[in-house]
């Protein structure tokens, strides 16, 4: 018997492409779905069943109907699996269950040193991540993907680090090689500072197309969203921003061997050094936000200028990107008004007016989370693309 | 009689997403094209009928076969329709047609002057255009659309000019509407600078993702392409280099109102006022250019000075974008190696190692044309998207 074309089964492709239609939460009909994509009906019903059955998409009432039985409507459900959300830093790490939406289901923090390596950290990152698995109570079989963000370069096609300065051992490490042989799902690595700007964009931000989030701590750097995505550069190093010559800070030497850099004059510890030199006693990020929380005066003076000299560089970023929002993130914004102050005092100054005339430079709205909520969005964005759904359902 | 879903005549729709894959130029056989998409052979041969008496796709003879009559297969034909392509300086005009693929079948260039604004000029535009249509010999019927490239900012989405400082009369002139008026076929319109590197990105770079493309002329500006494409910006301002900062240029007014721009140190005229304070005449870039090409030292040692301006602010833009090619365009860069050593001799001092170990910074290959290739690229891929073909062969 010759097969009839239209009664083929459906490529799992067809359905993959159907399900994006579904992405955006909208309840639809399988007429409707069938009016959008030309597809007959016979193979919107059949798509539909494979997709109700995967359980990410899940009836959603009735529609509206003008006589007869209403059609019933179907959307997608982000909770029908979790992703794993893992952020490291040099010091602390921190880690989250969500569902496909970024929904925290289950959230763990804790210090780590970076520099133990990867075989030490990535246990404890399995091991955690598991225990959140528990807490949210979820079985290991809903776990579909797992995002990393790593304080340092990472080539984002292979997940592993690209001699990054304060991760000693983890040069060229097989990142998603390890967690996949431990948790079996697919594994997605990027720069932590890049999944902060994804985190925040994604969570707080979704109809702004070009956004500059920029995290000033112990390191400066930025993510860039430009056209509604991440853009990472050739090498996975784009927003590098900690060394870029400050006009007017050529005296300062710093540790990359040249002067003037960002970081040597704008970073937490440089403002530390700075106050310091006046008597103060400060190292850290932290003790610069607590002395200005704490009122001290000549402490919060230096984060403004520190702001300006950020505001010197994100000037020409500005000219350069041309974004609509900035966002102000990392330990050292904590410090409160006198950051951003200092960078749009100067950013404003130094822009022409069409690139800042609808220009907004604002402080994080995710704080801390802004990684943990980026690694998630990368790593349900991985699996929820057509060919991923695909994988997923067959 | 109950129409058979599968004999509908396909939706338009289909037709120009089939058309998507076969962009590329590979000859395929209606089988390779039913077995990436899934359709039914029946759908893909009405819609393979639709798009060969478009035109848009040609027989490209037959492919190879284990036995039996070998199928045809079918190739887009770039041929089939042209582009007008505009690049509009302040002082020249130059227009080409082009088939779909950049390929120049007519070409004309003539001395205008912007200010006299966008009636007289977009007259002209529409003058030489129908000429070189007749030149090219094709009817005005296989025009399909209009690319525009003005030397000022420009909301890429209306086409029309934002507060353009050098183009008296163009603010908000709906530049689109008065050569769609005249024309009867969309019209896009961009800066020009972001038309170079368009152009030379489609002509010469295919392969590489992340290329930032600088013009050194009366006025520094860049284009970039990121992932592959064009990035504007919130307003189309991306690219605005010419009022960054030089670090060490704090002395130098701008007509702009700050001191220390870019174009204050290191434009045409900014060079040609360092010689003239050494005695030397010289007003514009092209003067700037001669004295250069006739042995100058002193000439040719001032523009490898503004290189290294240059490469100030483009070791920043490094930092931030991390391209694998920086392109560098415009008048100036016709002065020789000069410009383009001063600039490398900064960039690679200033970034850091992972952004510049696989960054190539060369000479335009297309030089003047890149403004005229770009508008070519930007008109025909409006045309070519799944939705316009649709309306194209409706």
């Amino acid at each position: 018997m010759r097969m009839d074309e239209q009664t083929r089964a459906p490529r799992p492709s067809g359905t993959g492409e159907l399900f994006q239609l579904l992405r955006d939460g909208q309840p639809r009909t399988r007429s409707d779905l069938a009016s959008v994509t030309g597809q007959s009906r016979s193979t919107i019903a059949t798509r539909v069943d494979l997709l109700l059955s995967s359980g990410l998409v899940s009836p959603a009432g009735e529609a509206s109907s003008t006589g007869g039985r209403p059609p019933a409507t179907f959307a997608f459900n982000p909770a029908a699996r979790v992703v794993l959300a893992v952020d490291l830093g040099a010091t602390h790490a921190r880690l989250a269950v969500t569902d496909l939406a970024g929904t925290v289901l289950a959230e763990h923090g804790e210090p780590i040193s970076i520099g133990a390596g990867p075989a030490v950290v990535l246990d404890r990152v399995v091991e955690i991540g598991l225990d959140l698995l528990v807490a949210a109570g979820r079985p290991q079989s809903d776990l579909v993907s797992v995002g990393v963000g790593l304080p340092g370069p990472v080539e984002h096609s292979t997940g592993r680090p690209i001699n990054p300065p304060i991760m000693p051992g983890w040069d060229d490490a097989d990142v998603p090689g390890l967690l996949r042989s431990r948790l079996h799902v697919p594994v997605l690595v990027d720069n932590d500072v890049n999944l902060m700007a994804l985190g925040e964009h994604t969570s707080q931000w979704r109809g702004v197309d070009h956004l500059l989030y920029v995290k000033v701590a112990t390191g400066i750097g930025a993510g860039i969203i430009s056209d509604g995505a991440l853009r990472r550069g050739a090498q996975g190093a784009a927003g590098d921003l900690g060394h870029v010559a400050v006009p007017g800070g050529q005296d300062r030497p710093c540790r990359c061997g040249n002067t003037g850099c960002l970081e040597a004059v704008a970073s937490g510890p440089a403002i530390a050094g700075e106050l310091r030199a006046r008597g103060l006693d400060a190292t850290t990020s932290a003790d610069v936000v607590a002395l200005v929380r704490a009122g001290d005066l000549t402490a919060s003076h230096a984060v403004r200028d520190a702001g300006r000299s950020i505001g010197g560089v994100l000037a020409a970023c500005v000219s350069l990107l041309n974004p609509s929002v900035i966002v102000v993130g990392g330990q050292v914004a904590e410090a409160g008004e006198h950051l951003i102050a200092g960078i749009r005092e100067v950013v404003y100054r130094r822009s022409l007016p069409l690139a800042t005339q609808h220009l907004r430079i604002v402080a994080t709205r995710t704080g801390a989370e802004a990684g943990v909520l980026g690694a998630s969005a990368m790593a349900a964005e991985h699996v929820l693309s057509a060919a991923a759904i695909d994988t997923l359902i067959a």
